[in-house]
Parts: structure tokens; sequence; C-alpha cells
């Protein structure tokens, strides 16, 4: 299992900032959309500049041309590309034709998707490397978290990789640890803590310690 | 009805360049999503320097986060922001208010919805602004066209106004014309024509000539 930091708030500044801060204890660093809507890919260029081996998320969510789209995220430095799982199934295999052509990855996420469990199915069939269950944040305040749907589709995935955000926190951390996803997101829960790094070190003892 | 002109392929520079080339002969100019995700707002906030006037669309396309990405689609300047339906209608409704707060509008963008007539009318009770229907760009290669999603929901979609988008021609733009959509979106069939300001005014010789 790893642990992904979402960073969403901010702007590539103050991006730079705290993945310096955290990059020891988190294992994926995700420059959110909200990052890339501002600034488009200058994060991630700036952070493969300055640390070449960081696995990095580029949470593009793409939803229309693919390979376009997904050769900017690989140019600019991504090791992995998320595209909509509402996207049509050909901007899907695109984005995973064009990443894997750059020997990246490509995090199919199911945001918004009402039937988890079919889609989930159609995606592993796509080559996807990892399926994501994902709780959006503007439905977080109606009570939804990733963990019912993470038990859907476990059942189902049997190619991909699995990753699950949206809402994680300490109250409920364990019981998607136990569900054994190989990423594990979070992104408020560590970027508002008051401490980002020992609160990252924090989920790692959970995500780590289940393994 | 109004033409609106899709720039996707390049970079902001390239934007400026064709902008200052067609901007007395469409009615809108619309930024599109893979220069965002290349350069995030750069381009509108360049653009609305330039031209205090210009009516800008800013594809942002947003799916979660809906208060804080049309927050910087509207900061940046942009008049109209779009969301799309597969959206939960919590963001749609986050988007439509953001903006309107700001004065501007929202459209949403029915791009891969399966069922656009349902969704129409739930997104025209949101208070949408504009409805878009929308041929996938990586979906044309399938002969798909919009003009039947826009035979369908313009009898139900009482309050919204209509867009129509995804690789309309010179073979389909009279047939288009005939629907009587607010908004006319053409992309390559201007951007990637030879000339492309004797394009935009060939192709607003058939929508002003409809009205």
């Amino acid at each position: 299992m790893k642990l992904q930091i979402a960073i969403d708030l901010c702007n590539t500044e103050e991006l730079l900032e705290l993945v310096s801060n955290v990059k020891d204890v988190v294992d994926i660093v995700e420059v959110g959309t909200p990052i890339i809507m501002l600034e488009g890919q200058l994060g991630i260029i700036k952070l493969r500049e300055k640390y070449p081996n960081m696995v990095i998320l580029d949470d593009t969510k793409i939803v229309d041309g693919g390979k376009l789209e997904a050769g900017y995220a690989c140019a600019a430095g991504a090791d992995i590309v998320t595209v909509l799982a509402c996207a049509d199934d050909i901007t899907i295999k695109d984005v995973i034709e064009e990443t894997h052509k750059h020997h990246r990855k490509t995090m199919v996420d199911l945001i918004n998707v009402a039937d988890v469990v079919s889609r989930a199915k159609e995606i592993d069939e796509m080559g996807a490397d990892y399926i994501c269950v994902h709780t959006a944040s503007d439905v977080q305040k109606t009570g939804k978290n990733p963990l019912d749907e993470l038990k859907k589709i476990k059942s189902v995935v049997t190619n991909a990789k699995l990753a699950c955000a949206g809402g994680i926190n300490l109250k409920t951390i364990a019981s998607i640890v136990e569900l054994e996803p190989e990423i594990v997101i979070i992104g408020s829960g560590i970027t508002m803590a008051e401490d980002p790094k020992a609160m990252a070190a924090l989920y790692q003892s959970y995500i780590k310690g289940g393994q």
C-alpha cells in the first residue's frame, strides 16, 4: 500500500513548499486539478526538475482529447495521468495507449459514476493501471465516503490496482486499509493539518502497518 | 444565434495570435481545455487584458470543487464557465451560484451523457444559463455528430439557452442552424482552415443568415 498526498488548495509556489516538507513521508505526490486549472502543467514541470525520482500524479481528469492531453502530462513529467471513467471508452483507451507509449501509467477516476461495478469491470478490461473510487469533495458534505464503493469493486477488478480517495480521515483510515487498496489518497486530511509532515507520517503508520 | 470559436490545439501565445486574426468575425472566443491543461488561466488573463469587451468562454469542464474552480475562472476574467453534466448536482449548482455571484454565466456540457433528455431537464431546473450538446472530439471519428441530441433536448429545455458543439462542418452547419441553438461552437473547422478569418465569416453567413 502507498500513501498519495493530494494537493489542491494552493498555487504552484505553495505546492513546492508543501512538497519539500512532506516528500520523505509520502509515496506519491498528486498535483490536484485546481492547481492545473490555475497554472497548467507548471507544478508538474517544477516538481520533476527538483525531484527526478519522485512519483508524481497529474490529476488532469481528462474527458476528451485523450492522446493530446495525456501527451501534455507525460511531456511535463507525470508518472500517473488521470482520466474520468465517465469519458468515452475511446478517450480512456487513448489515454492508456499514450501513457504506456511513454512508460507512464493511467488512473481511471470513478468520480460520479452511478454503477461503479459495471464501469470498473469495463475499465479493467481496457488495461487501466489503476482504478480509483472517489467521493467528490463537493459530495463529501452529504456524508458519503468511498468505503462502500471500494468494497463493491474489489472483487470484480482483476488486472488494475485499486486506489481510494475522497474525505478519508483518521476515523475512516483503518477500514480503508483493511480493504488493501494499492493507493490511499489523502488530501485536506494532511494538507490542512497544523503539521502536515507529522500527519502524513501518522497516516503512513496505518498504511504501512497494515501490510 | 452566435458563433463561438473553440481554440484547442495550441499554446497561449498561438491562441493570442489566432484571436487577433478572427476576433472581428466571431461572437465568443473559447479558450479550450487543452490550453488550460497546458497553461492554466493564462490565456483567459491575457485575452481579458487585451480585449476588455470580448466574450470569453473558459472551457474548464469542472467536475468537482465547483466554487473553487469557477472562482478561479471568474477571477481570470471569463464570462462563461463550463461544468460537466456528469458532475454531481451539488457541483453544478455551486458553479452556477459562483458564476452568478460574479455576474458571469455557466454552460453545462452534456459530453458523454447517455440520457441527454433527462439530464438536460434536471440541469435546466438548476438554473444553468446554457446547456451544450457536445460530441467529444475522440468520438467524432465514429461518425457521431451533435444534431440528434440537439433535436432531442430542444423541446424539454425551457429556461436555459442551447449550445451545440462537436465536429460541426460545412456539410452539417445548415441543419444545426435550422434548430436555432443560441450558440454554435466550431473548433477545427475554423482553426485548421487555411484562412481562419474567412472561414469564420463563412460560418457566420449561415448563422446570421438563419436569423
